[in-house]
């Protein structure tokens, strides 16, 4: 008889990165000023600026939500950049619902995207360049979202934090290749140590572990998910299709680590008879990880 | 009784402008390079790297064209930015065929983006940048598919080629707001004066003539396609949808110069009976501005 899985919370996770950010934050002496940018009136994006309100709340960060029409967010967002009285900027998507949101995306400063989204830290990301500057004042922003998840899988046990690769000897499995969630997220992995099989509709990638200073590496791979689940320690899904068949506990090792970002069911229900560790949502960590993004942009600038 | 209209073949077009390419590539006396990245065996971006070999050989620069696998074209893109002897990158889209494609296009060096497609000359675009330097030495990049289209309406009559806005008083419809063409055309055209109306399937917006120094301007509008077309000087399709209702006779103006450069028929046949100028594709005038914009980007680094 196996125990059944333990659950993770994300709320409780991110309380305790949220007093380290509050400390920071009053540390820091002036008021830090996140800027929102925000379309929609309900809807996800509009719920998620409430997360980010209560979020910056909490941890005593300014928010100033910027309801905007569509075809304003260009020149406001240009302005942002500017304002040195603004430290971040968060837009909230979709904007357009077209590429022109990935326009709109690029034109974020670097020097205060909070979500770590533009392609400047992605390059950093796929690089493994995690210092700006030799002397290591100033580091690079990782994308909120896998952010989040790794400090989750810290919390599940499944990384040994402070390790040179915190996930070496892991093997793990990733279904989502987004790029702004499942590829930067493998990376991140592949980048601590872990092997990671990463699956998406355009077939399966493995991300082989970082070698020394290098960054990771990525070829095609026949693998199936049957032969990947049975052997992975950690399992992340991101599927927003019910058409994706549920992972279920006959697939999985004894013990492995589950994890779910998706909007959708990806777990079949009896997966924590045999899981050693469940989270079923990630949420609450994102906004968090975006506000601890904030703070170290602010130091990279004062480096 | 109406003159059918006078139909422009591009090639013609071309062939004037790869002449002056090909002077001006023999006057730098170094060879140009243009490195081509290329995924597929067939398809259409095979053709076109075909096709930009052709136009290489007729104006004098080498064409290197690498085959890579998809996973290989980041690393090998890195490489060709950073090699000196390499003066122009095209990598031949889709790789992927997913949001990593962005990521790709954001990689290319925009020193050799000969496509002008990333987002750096994208932003000089939005913002009527033409000069990166004081001194006028050094022009911005314009993305080649738009540029074409830009000068085969100049070569329809549709503007006053060396006016300071060639084409104000121009009333202008264009069917596509795509990031790679659509949108940087009604972009284009308003910094050169014309009021466009810009129709895709998320509503359609009003591009209004820029004023003096600064770029034009974005607003929603409730003008409908009847109306739009009614008063069109200059009609620019590019539609890939067998469910777009052709454009036909009845809903232009007499005399109008009518573009299209979707991959799909999207003006009815009756139309030449009716327009004025009709140029029915623009392929050959697209990689010939890719090359301009080669000697270009080659000059700006000599600037």
């Amino acid at each position: 008889m196996s125990t059944p899985a333990r659950v993770i919370d994300p709320t409780v996770v991110a309380h305790a990165f949220r007093e380290e950010i509050r400390r920071e934050v009053r540390a820091i002496g002036e008021p830090l000023v996140l800027v929102g940018f925000l379309v929609a009136d309900h809807g996800p994006s509009a719920t998620y600026a409430e997360y980010t309100r209560r979020a910056c709340d909490d941890v005593g960060v300014r928010f100033d939500l910027r309801h905007v029409k569509r075809l304003e967010a260009e020149a406001d967002v240009l302005a942002a950049n500017a304002d040195p009285g603004v430290h971040g900027v968060l837009v909230y998507y979709p904007v357009f619902g077209t590429q022109q949101d990935v326009y709109l995306r690029e034109l974020v400063d670097a020097g205060k995207d909070i979500e770590g989204l533009s392609s400047f830290w992605a390059r950093c990301l796929y690089t493994n360049t995690r210092l700006l500057d030799p002397l290591g004042k100033k580091k690079a922003i990782l994308p909120c979202t896998p952010l989040a998840i790794m400090k989750l899988l810290d919390a599940a046990g499944a990384s040994r934090e402070g390790a040179p690769r915190p996930l070496a000897g892991v093997r793990a499995v990733v279904f989502n290749r987004s790029e702004v969630v499942g590829r930067p997220l493998a990376s991140m992995m592949a980048n601590d140590g872990a092997e990671v099989v990463s699956f998406d509709i355009d077939g399966a990638q493995l991300f082989a572990p970082a070698k020394e200073d290098g960054a990771h590496t990525v070829e095609e791979t026949t693998i199936d998910r049957a032969s990947a689940l049975a052997k992975a320690d950690v399992i992340v899904t991101g599927v927003p299709s019910r058409a994706f068949p549920l992972v279920r506990a006959e697939e999985i090792r004894e013990g492995a680590v589950c994890l779910s970002f998706s909007t959708m069911k990806n777990f079949d229900d009896g997966i924590v008879e045999k899981a050693g560790v469940f989270v079923p949502r990630v949420g609450p960590m994102t906004v968090t990880m975006a506000l601890r993004n904030l703070v170290r942009l602010w130091r990279n600038g004062r480096g």
